[in-house]
């Protein structure tokens, strides 16, 4: 027999029940071939003194054996190793004399064998939460999301009603809930009037740009932005194959002159916007422009997609509302997110426009996705409905206001002749211009080596253009935070 | 004063706490013009005996209301409905002489103010879980999920670690956790040789069709696919301008000769095939035709997709290993879905290829979705790492083996003449032919009078075809449930 003592190691400080470690040790042991196929296991009698465990931990883990397929039980004669095992010998996806494999071997990149096109305007920096200090792009702050209600929400999904509508295929525009819920929302904050029908839930606000762009552009549509402006956006826009002009954005939005002359000289698409804060300069776009806008849209029959997802953060009391609630004609498409209301992990945004619109859009996600997470977006209906939802929205208001507040007097006693910066109205982040002469990149990478990530901005630089500015985000920093990251920018400025 | 008494309804067996209770309601007096800007409130002491409730709620409430904006406190003086109210009285988005506005007051679907083109092919049924009986597409059992231990994981991710990384911004691969599992699982079960570096996480497999098709097609190129296969791979061939070109499907699965005729005469980019089984009728792809099926890849150069939603449902004791395991040159594009296996809400799928082909679908996916969902994501990876999920698939491929087994025998039984069938060796569902008379949609009309959902099949024809099939789901159903079900189709057949 095998010497099982010195084979087995259990340990009974592991959250894993130890008759779940046998049988999981039983099973390595087979797939190491120590365990042949068809060989008889000692009797759970034998096994337990051996092992000095309990007969029934032994009887257990035989029947986990089992129950996973690799074990048999024969009546009257014992367990044995599986004659035939499920888990199966790898062998290799692609084998040395593939390209795939070769590459893998010269730790290079692996190709495939059949030939694609690799779309270079994708290649854009992707930014995520790191460790440490932080001035980010304008990320919220997960340490305020309201998880104690979000959990007791989720567990109120998950005992209440029929298991297999709650968890199987549901409606691909949203749970009814949310959809109810975000609507009465937006009605009451931004002046819209929606009903239900004309919310679409989707995965944060990227996805509702995508969708807006692939059912409205088409290969040679023309998309005006301001210049600069958020890579997810252009990003999509060049996917359909549209071509992307773009105007100057002055201290008080984009330039509707220049927009005007577009509009005289070929059929202009659509008109991307962010009125409230433009990105990545975080001005708001003029009312008398906002007018002007409208007017051209229905004069030229663009759509207007106006992405506002920063309006739920305003530090003045009374926020500039979106174009769509001055939309007379149907011309706008109104996009939102909840993930930096909430955390950007949990991944909810929305999409309203009239309902022949949100149908299309509904069509193209389901091709994409099929449907959201029920057990999201049921939580956050809830939230706003018992309220939750308002109360954590006032309260990191006031929070990232405090934040804003702390962070700009920081900048203006500590850093008086290196940065220039107007204070934000609203949104999670400051535009920060560098003298011209700082070398952005040393910086950052400086402020890394202290233990602070900073975006470098040179992805904000237009082509030919040296703007030496990057968005330092103070929301996702406590008070305490922000000192000390200013302190390390000092340093390595 | 007001007669709060009146107008404040106050329920303790609500679970809504009374003072937000209140807050909410003196919230609604505001919105609907019965308390109004700048108006004083009643003092707490006197509104605590008017209501008959402690004077701390009262306090907390106006508390309430002041942290959400729309009362204001004033020392010495009392507490005042805000002068400005930040919930705007709502304006209609699209107003009456607009064509969406004119639309929705007659009923009718609302048109926005610029053109667009909805894409017919897109307009298939959807189908979802509903109350009562069902014979459905072939979803789970979401009864079955293993939902203790998911909730048990899900309570760890959010106890445990840097909460900005947790709930932040973060891979759009997916969780390195569940990259690492998901890597070790298929390659222990499906015989790949991959790195999780070579694993793309996904929101189910349609996610997976979806970038692969927008990454490897471009207008003109043509896809092949077996006659008839599932509409959500072929509405994405067709969204990227792709022409699609079907081949037949016998019991062999698809007919490799006449793909070969179609290499021939034209360039192909790409085969969608589902070997393991074949979508809607369970046919396996022949052993001999899977290796002219790799053979004909390398010649011509064409990717072939390979949709393996269903081999974790199979029940012969050795499953044909996929496509993808016997792949030399890196043709195969392998797309897998863990929806079935767990439940269709937790929306987890995946794509396997050489690191070049991962890279470019993940930054597709970034203008789409950004990223998955990582606290779902990290307890399914847990799952595979405790065993649990192992555990899981054994169990629920024993219960629909039996579902499979007692369904098939009823068919046989009960309605011997009207249904043809082959008993499928795997998947969730039976492809079932009745009698070439029966009206199909009249016949699942009259289920659902019956309470039993049944796709009338139609959409499974071909052009100018008759099949008068449809997939007979077995796996949500009890062995109860079937029983009833088989007599409602007896009684409407």
């Amino acid at each position: 027999m095998l010497p099982f003592k010195t084979l087995i190691h259990l340990d009974r400080s592991l959250p894993v029940p130890v008759f779940v470690q046998l049988s999981n040790q039983l099973g390595q042991l087979i797939r190491a071939g120590t365990l042949t196929p068809g060989q008889r296991l000692p009797g759970t009698r034998q096994l337990a003194e051996l092992l000095d465990l309990n007969r029934q931990t032994i009887v257990a883990s035989y029947d986990e054996g089992v129950a996973q397929g690799w074990l048999e039980s024969r009546s009257g004669s014992g367990t044995y190793v599986a004659d035939y095992f499920p888990e199966v010998k790898p062998q290799r996806l692609i084998v040395k004399n593939s390209q795939a494999a070769s590459d893998r071997n010269r730790g290079t990149t692996e190709q495939p064998g059949y030939a694609f096109e690799r779309l270079d305007f994708l290649a854009r920096p992707v930014l995520t939460n790191q460790d440490g200090l932080r001035l980010d792009d304008g990320f919220p702050d997960s340490r305020l999301a309201p998880m104690d209600e979000l959990s007791r929400a989720y567990r109120s999904y998950f005992r209440w009603g029929n298991p297999q509508k709650h968890f199987g295929y549901g409606d691909t525009k949203g749970h009814p809930l949310l959809r109810e819920q975000l609507s009465i929302y937006l009605n009451e904050t931004r002046g819209l009037q929606t009903t239900p029908e004309n919310v679409l839930i989707t995965r944060g606000s990227i996805m509702g740009l995508h969708l807006a762009s692939q059912v409205l552009l088409r290969p040679g549509d023309v998309v005006v932005t301001g210049e600069t402006t958020w890579a997810g956006a252009t990003m999509n826009f060049r996917k359909t194959g549209a071509t992307v002009l773009s105007v100057p954005v002055d201290e008080h939005g984009l330039d509707i002159d220049q927009l005007a002359i577009y509009c005289e000289n070929q059929p202009i698409r659509m008109v991307f916007v962010t009125p409230h804060h433009h990105y990545p300069t975080t001005v708001t776009l003029q009312p008398g422009r906002r007018v002007r806008l409208l007017q051209l849209a229905e004069q030229y029959g663009f759509a207007i997609l106006e992405d506002d997802y920063d309006y739920d953060f305003h530090y003045l009391s009374r926020p500039i509302l979106p174009l769509a609630s001055a939309d007379r004609q149907g011309m706008v498409v109104y996009v939102g997110s909840l993930t930096k209301s909430v955390a950007p992990a949990f991944r909810v945004g929305y999409v309203v426009g009239p309902t022949a619109l949100i149908d299309e859009l509904a069509r193209l996600r389901r091709i994409i996705d099929r449907q959201g997470d029920p057990m999201l977006e049921f939580a956050i209906g809830q939230l706003f409905k018992t309220g939750d939802m308002k109360r954590h929205f006032r309260k990191t208001l006031r929070t990232y206001h405090a934040r804003r507040d702390h962070f700009c007097a920081l900048l203006t006693s500590e850093l008086p002749d290196a940065v220039q910066f107007n204070k934000p109205d609203g949104g999670l982040a400051v535009w920060a211009r560098f003298d011209p002469k700082l070398n952005m990149e040393a910086m950052a990478q400086r402020a890394a080596q202290e233990g602070l990530t900073l975006a470098n901005g040179l992805f904000h630089n237009p082509p030919g253009q040296q703007l030496n500015g990057t968005r330092l985000g103070f929301a996702s920093s406590s008070e305490d935070e922000l000192e000390q990251s200013v302190a390390v920018l000092r340093r390595v400025i």
